[in-house]
């Protein structure tokens, strides 16, 4: 606003790429995706009858409530780094969209095979087939968030005020996660207790602060100040 | 913000629209909705029952994980079109609100004639009748568009800068595809195998970026940047 | 934000309000219940089984049906009313905000009361008690949008530059909608077709868009324009 | 906007936070979930059979009533107090994000445990464990609600313009109502009509306003004004 107009985009620019608006729109949708996301596997934590045993079996419950919980550190720590991505993008084209809905589509679906899981991992004849389909949706979101940052790379939708080289620096992070990923979705197959471990190292390592922005001159301002 | 005042409505114009405001808000109660309408499919897959055919039964799913494809699919490619066409809309009075609502019944519709079709495309004896329901509400989904486009043209609710040519082609190009749409809900009447095929491609051409608007003098700065 | 300073509000006016703010975050909490409240109608439509008679079980959905149409009509008006309210207030403080849970309450409540009209509509053994039941919902619903438009007088967090005049004419408005719905439920225990037809009546005319806002001066800008 | 620069924090700040952005896109994250939360109680209302004894079963289902009841007031309120905080907060940084998201992990969870309670309450097997349940993760939500508060203040993602007696003046209340009802939990324990009281007492005295922001100089502007 206060900013050069040479610093501020205007919406016909990026030929081919649609209205290219600002990133706020696609943030709003993203985060109710999440925030569903997020809410709904309550849901599927079903009340157990009145009686006696009452206590006993809201305590048997503990796989849906690891289902919940695994749920919600998965998608908590993907919309803690989308809130971040948010601070790297500037613009939205037709491509990055396409692929953003791409990578909501399986937050949005995580919660399934995360209950595949968790709600099987006591019975010995399911637990196999649940912990393999949890790794491999891993990989696939991982992949599908490696996916959408390489296309917001390539269609410039990313700041162009930001240090080229903090941008390699995230780019190889996303794409050693997503090989590591990869690499746990195979093991699975064969071991599948050495896969979800690994999987589950990759995920917590998300948990620490990604490196704040680097920029080429001064940076932004915050937004959303008042 | 920086620009003539005289681009700037107030918010007493447009008599006989109650208090017509910017798209911000209308954009996002649509966006939640396109959110929950693109989560909620989910619900619908439920999990096996544990037991050593647990992968099995998890592979046999896959009507339920089509439905839920299609639906994010279809749900998906509107969503880009409304961003897109978010950049177009300048304010938002009654007529065009309820022309908004209208769409959005559909759209949080949608996800039950999907599933009519998806879920029951392996049983001879249904799928023509949920083919024909899924098609005829591609077709409602795609009339009720044109008429919130038609709506926010009439009343003056569409950006006035934009070149008036560039209003037009949308306008055929809405109006193409719903008459394809149409055609393609009375084939499937007859023969459902080709209603579907048309409904499938004039759905899957949504997929290109529509095109860039064209404004008579200088186009707008790209909303939501600091 | 071009406006004079006198006509902002600061944050530690409207004392005992606790911190009084401008109307954006309670709009997106709104925004997304009415958004939840119109989309959720659909999970409880449940997909007949597979086989020959598919297509007519499809058909006799249709009081299922009937209901989500209600819900969204419902839901929708009052959504296009909060729209225009949000033009109408400035800032929202402590009361104002519990009476807009009280009204939110109520909006995410209403699709089981109308469920119970819609449902139960071709049980003669059910249909008065659904019906009494639905247009109860309906004044409860009405009250609580008086309340919290009282409530937003009374704490002043209606915006002061509007014509009291025409703030006047919005509470006579209101008023009259209210009794008029508990007439409607009074009548209901008697008459209950009665009842019903009062109350679609009041709730049809909803549709009508509201009086454009009267200013004492010059009309604000309208607000998310960039 | 229109305030001295070195008001604005700049997205470079906060070494070891990610990318510190304003309050803005956290509040419409955490909004929805709030929402989300506030209106998935309804689906647990399940419609009672058609039949003659239709209007008796609508009452009979007052515990499924109350429990949308506790839900709503529970979650309305800390939604209340959430709104509020937004106008105390001025950043976001990565550990406050993750303590936030802790904290809506518990508002989307605690809908199970107020049904555990209220819809066992009127069988005499149940109901005490169902209110222990549901007293302990009241006590948990307050407690995530402390952290939150705490991990803002650690961070300096609060305001910094705050007075220091005022920031103090709500660490003690917060500190106060957890110590509070981690009492009534280990109550319950032993009367747990006793915990359950002292719960309710603690919860609805949070209906007050809290106090207004006191700020060491100017008070900023309300956010969100056109």
């Amino acid at each position: 606003m206060t900013k050069d107009n040479k610093d501020t985009p205007r919406l016909d620019e990026h030929p081919g790429e649609g209205a290219v608006r600002g990133t706020q729109r696609m943030e709003i949708f993203a985060d109710a995706v999440f925030a569903i996301a997020f809410t709904l596997p309550l849901l599927e934590i079903k009340l157990p009858e009145a009686g006696p045993d009452f206590a006993n079996e809201l305590l048997t419950l503990w796989p849906a409530y690891l289902a919940y919980l695994l749920s919600v550190l998965v998608i908590g720590i993907y919309w803690v780094h989308h809130h971040f991505s948010g601070a790297i993008y500037r613009t939205t084209g037709h491509h990055f969209l396409l692929a953003t809905l791409l990578f909501l589509a399986i937050i949005a679906f995580i919660a399934f095979p995360t209950r595949a899981f968790a709600e099987r991992l006591s019975d010995p004849g399911s637990r196999e087939a649940g912990a393999i389909f949890y790794v491999v949706a891993l990989a696939a979101l991982s992949l599908a968030w490696l996916l959408k940052w390489r296309t917001g790379c390539a269609t410039r939708d990313i700041d162009d005020r930001l240090d080229p080289a903090y941008v390699g620096r995230l780019t190889r992070r996303y794409q050693w996660s997503t090989a590591l990923h990869a690499a746990s979705a195979a093991i699975a197959f064969f071991i599948w207790e050495a896969g979800l471990a690994l999987a589950a190292i990759v995920t917590l390592a998300k948990l620490r602060a990604p490196e704040t922005p680097k920029y080429l001159d001064e940076a932004p301002e915050i937004d959303g100040e008042s």
